[in-house]
């Protein structure tokens, strides 16, 4: 589990946890432009005092906070190689003092949002248009520019869609968002409508929109996610027509430009592969499938791909990018220039190229010139690209993007990276949550200061960039909201005779991590060690499985689930989603879930093991580890090769929850080898007061 | 587990069970025209002498034999409602002397008849033509007139298909068949080609065949079957060709007529609800969506709607049929009016019409020129059903088929008939495993002596309408052979140190059983008592366990596998299919498995619970007991509807195969509750003798 994407200009850590490293300087007299001149020239920069505004915005527009990757100065090497000191006073200076307005509507901003949209439309003769959370590249995280439904509705959570029609709007949000969205909605200006009530091709198929033109943006809607709602309005009599400028952009005044923060090549120690070898992977399979080139839209497939990474959406190490993999194994990038620095240009492999963003809707109009055979991904890629592809003559073949199994499956050199990542992560929640044992309670801890002690343990930690997604601190009945963010609103005191669920991660260069961990905060009741064991018990169930090849998540899911349906209860998320090495912390294209998945668990996948309960106004419990598929042991007689999983995650589990008749002997040793290992693992890197702890928060039970 | 279809003319029970009630006739003296007429009319029969030789042709299509249904003379009153002892004899012998070929291609033959149909092709302009082993209903069962794959190329399993090319010829035959098609099909004219390695839209796609017309029998594959056929024919740049007439029947000389069996009422008692009730429970729904007809193609689903039943195929009461049903609830039924006795259709319900089999395209056509919204189900109805309504002009609203939920459900009337059903069958079957142990060794049985045993002891049921598949009687070795068919060449003498299983269910006018057991003959190995003990434990997982509303088959797949699997074994078959109440012994939509499927299993439903383990060339292991789901028990706390299964079957489980210390104390508890329900409600349905062995056999491990 990991919380919902970043609304970074809400973001409380912005104001609570300001690195150190990011000083606020005062106005300084490098002001004016010949001066800042001056400046740029003395440290050989990399573009002129006219250039510098538009990259101030485009740096404005990436995370930075609690949701940026690595150095938070970083950006200033798109200036100049070695900034002056007098240079990064300016720079830091001048990014401070740009505008970081909040796009989100609020009060009557929406209704007046709604009115300036419909005025577009209306002088275009479109009827309606459709407002998803999407960008070009359909990732789990957006950066600001693409927050356009929060721009028009107010709504910030990190799903959603709008509708909004000549006389009707309405926002669509799943149940984990209701009350949210009823908080931040005018509805006067929209109707909020729960998902699983109505989907929203549903709701337009049943709209009186005969004859009418509903417009949409062929850039944020996948190929598959075009056609419902194409079916939908043809139901209706309606059409669904293309518009070659996105509405909200066109009405959107201050809309942030593309987000801008450094291209950086990751290094082999960590990736463990060659870019080359990976697109000679591929490329073999397209030529025995006559493919002569894909179309990357996911910016995690990019990444791993080239061997880079960035930081333009928040939590995530990516650069937004396209690629075109041919079938020689050559690949062209598609980022803005700013972004990459010449030492990145210079660390590439040979085979790869870079071209600027706005070259890529030419270079998919050239493959159609040469009436290529182009795998694109209906389920990732956006409609616009098919568009542009068929337009133009090529042959398109509609086909997994071929970066999903092979990144999911680490190499060698990944499994160690996170492994050492996983280990230094436990030592940091190990501090932290004997901090919380000793002093929580006493010292008034909050979910907020107790969050920020995590960060703050985490931050020490080597290779750390950034955390992997906004911390879930949920204290008693706040543990309860499964995709539970505090805000200085809702933030609650930790108290006794309560739980506390903590869930959090951290990107490292050599790993991306996630865990969750429930606490006991003075005495549990008697339901909360039930529940808590059978949590443990599905958990244990699925550590523990041994599976053949082939076999999906799905297949597996029921094992974490067994315990708590035999005491009619359940948990209405996700067993496990895959993990990436450094890189998003939740990628596929495996799972393990309720849902349909044919995807084969494979060695080397990273997954999370995250069975929980939740007691709607009382507590949450959720125990998560990640682990990675690892051949098993071969037992005699055995005809099949036969996976199982490793866990990484380093970190006790509170044995002050756990009712020791409930677990079986198979059970019991898991726990306590577990618990033995970590004992092991951490207590090197750990203080001498927690390592006390930690010997007593992992003795055998 | 079942066997695969039945292919009635090669079946070896004709000859070793035929039935007593059949005896045959020498030649009478009727066989004159004046004669027989005259015998008709004292009789009042409904047809005339010239009528007789077409109704006798249509009956020896019907299955007949250990498939057929019911009282084998049944069909007489076609005939007339009482036919005189004199027609009777008269009506057998025509019966008996009506030419009895069998259809399947030997030798030279294939040659020829390929020979014959490309002819036939050529001239008329068509350059391929798949062949199918299909009908116009798309069932698991055929009748012999629809038995064109085997007429062609000599192949006689129950699934494969074969794609006619101008010089090329291929059958595509799954894992299981492999050995039986190279004993058959003469590889002179057709390559065998196993569809693990390639299936045959993939093969079709394949073939050097751009600007040729492959033609196919819209009757005979599903709208989604032929679309993936169309898209492999586009692909290799050809054309796929709806013929108006299959190209087989053209050139297969005496090919059999439309099978005829008497449509027989489903009696309340059996049935449960009326089919009023039935009718307009889904009238609701399609008012509700708008749909103003449904097209109903599976002949279950008709005869569970209208509640009759029939004997057009092996081993299954259906009459093959259409329906059409109305948002009215009225429903038209389109099947050979000969077959509709005078009592059957004055027993119809109201809302009921009969129509000939014939008027089913008109009444599609007239649906097209009414315009109306008709539902059919892609993935079940023929490609001509859809080709007919759009040429007509009707909304077609592709859906699922609307009776495949609620006739999966049973109501209480049909599970208390089924569960009465299994009693009677387990007594037979504990009969069966009685005997064995006293005799089988000593009296030198046979694979088929033992099955011929069951069936009688079965056949002594009341009810009993005859064995619900051909019974998987497999001795050593054989066992492991999953969906093995006794042959007299393959006949096994059953041994000492050996694994005996046998797989066997009936029908029943109150239910549908099957039932699966592995009985140790002597002393078996510690490696087979160790395969056996986790087969159970699988089986005693899956039915002791508790899920919520919503679960799929699939979710809980894992449950049986996973003893297996941690032994680094498997089974390549499903877990667990449906059954129906004197209907399909195997039936949808739920059905647990590997495979993905999204059905949640439903109070009512009952499926199979049968997980194994296969050693090739050794022993085969197999459990199976039906099941039907239920509300579970109460659990303080609960917070779900919570499902369960209750375990039908009744027959113990070979004790001598259990290795008691690998069982804990869950799992040795329900084996003994359940081997003590078996000896309940058992024994008084038993012989003293047979009782004492069942003493023995359930007592507590």
């Amino acid at each position: 589990m990991s919380g919902p994407p970043g609304r970074h200009s809400l973001d409380w850590h912005q104001s609570q946890l300001r690195t150190p490293t990011l000083p606020i300087e005062t106005h300084m007299d490098t002001h004016s432009p010949e001066d800042l001149g001056k400046l740029l020239q003395a440290s050989q920069a990399r573009i002129t005092a006219d250039e510098l505004p538009a990259l101030i915005a485009g740096v404005a527009a990436a995370p930075g906070g609690d949701g940026g990757m690595g150095d938070p100065e970083a950006w200033m090497s798109m200036v100049a190689g070695s900034p002056s000191e007098q240079l990064r006073a300016h720079l830091r200076a001048a990014l401070d003092e740009h505008p970081r307005t909040d796009a989100a509507a609020s009060g009557d901003q929406s209704s007046e949002r709604l009115a300036l949209l419909r005025g577009y439309l209306a002088g275009r003769d479109i009827d309606g248009f459709i407002v998803p959370l999407a960008d070009e590249h359909q990732g789990e995280y957006v950066s600001k520019r693409a927050r356009r439904l929060a721009w028009l509705t107010g709504f910030t959570g990190s799903a959603g869609i709008a509708i909004v029609l000549e006389n009707r709007a309405a926002v669509f949000v799943d149940g984990r968002y209701t009350l949210q969205a009823a908080q931040q909605v005018d509805e006067a200006a929209f109707a909020i409508c729960p998902m699983a009530d109505v989907n929203p091709a549903d709701w337009l198929a049943d709209q009186d929109i005969e004859g009418r033109k509903i417009g949409f943006d062929p850039w944020l809607h996948t190929a598959d996610g075009a056609l419902r709602m194409r079916t939908a309005c043809e139901k209706a009599g309606a059409a669904f027509v293309p518009l070659p400028h996105n509405a909200i952009d066109a009405v959107w005044e201050d809309q942030p430009p593309r987000p801008l923060s450094p291209v950086l090549l990751h290094g082999a120690d960590f990736a463990g592969r060659s870019s080359a070898e990976k697109r000679n992977e591929i490329a073999e399979e397209m030529k025995k499938k006559g493919e002569n080139a894909v179309v990357l839209t996911a910016p995690d497939s990019v990444a791993w791909l080239a061997n880079i990474r960035g930081g333009d959406v928040p939590y995530t190490p990516l650069p937004l990018g396209f690629g075109v993999l041919r079938d020689s194994g050559e690949l062209s990038l598609f980022v803005d220039r700013q972004k990459v620095l010449p030492e990145t240009a210079a660390g590439l492999e040979r085979g790869i190229d870079i071209a600027d963003y706005d070259d890529f809707v030419p270079a998919l109009t050239a493959l159609g010139a040469e009436n290529a055979a182009v795998r694109v991904d209906p389920s990732s890629a956006a409609e616009a690209v098919f568009e542009t592809l068929e337009t133009a003559g090529a042959h398109i073949r509609r086909g997994a993007d071929p970066c999903a199994l092979p990144k999911a499956c680490k190499n060698a050199a990944e499994l160690d990276g996170t492994r050492r990542a996983h280990v230094r992560d436990g030592a940091a929640l190990t501090r932290f949550l004997a901090w919380l044992d000793r002093e929580a309670l006493a010292a008034g801890a909050t979910e907020m200061s107790a969050a920020g002690r995590l960060e703050a343990f985490r931050r020490e930690n080597d290779l750390i960039q950034g955390l992997s997604f906004p911390t879930i601190s949920g204290a008693g009945p706040n543990g309860a909201i499964v995709h539970y963010r505090v805000t200085p609103e809702t933030d609650r005191k930790l108290e006794a005779g309560t739980l506390y669920l903590v869930d959090s991660g951290a990107q490292y260069l050599d790993g991306t991590t996630d865990v969750t961990r429930t606490v006991a905060l003075g005495e549990p009741s008697g339901e909360m060690r039930d529940r808590f064991t059978r949590v443990l018990r599905g958990h244990i169930a699925l550590a523990r499985a041994r599976f053949p090849e082939g076999t999906s998540g799905s297949q597996l899911d029921v094992l974490a689930r067994a315990p708590l349906w035999n005491a009619g209860i359940d948990f209405e998320h996700g067993t496990g989603h895959g993990v990436g090495s450094y890189l998003g912390v939740h990628e596929g294209p495996h799972r393990i879930s309720k849902l349909p998945n044919r995807v084969g668990l494979e060695p080397g996948m990273i997954v999370s093991n995250e069975p929980g309960y939740y007691k709607t106004g009382e507590y949450g419990i959720r125990i998560e580890n990640l682990v990675t598929v690892v051949e098993a042991e071969a037992v005699e007689g055995s005809e099949r090769k036969t996976f199982g999983f490793e866990t990484l995650t380093c970190a006790p589990i509170d044995r002050r929850l756990i009712v020791r008749p409930l677990l079986d002997a198979a059970e019991l040793e898991w726990l306590n080898g577990y618990h033995a290992w970590v004992a092991e693992v951490v207590s090197p890197l750990v203080d001498p007061e927690t390592r006390d702890w930690l010997r007593q928060a992992t003795r055998e039970i």
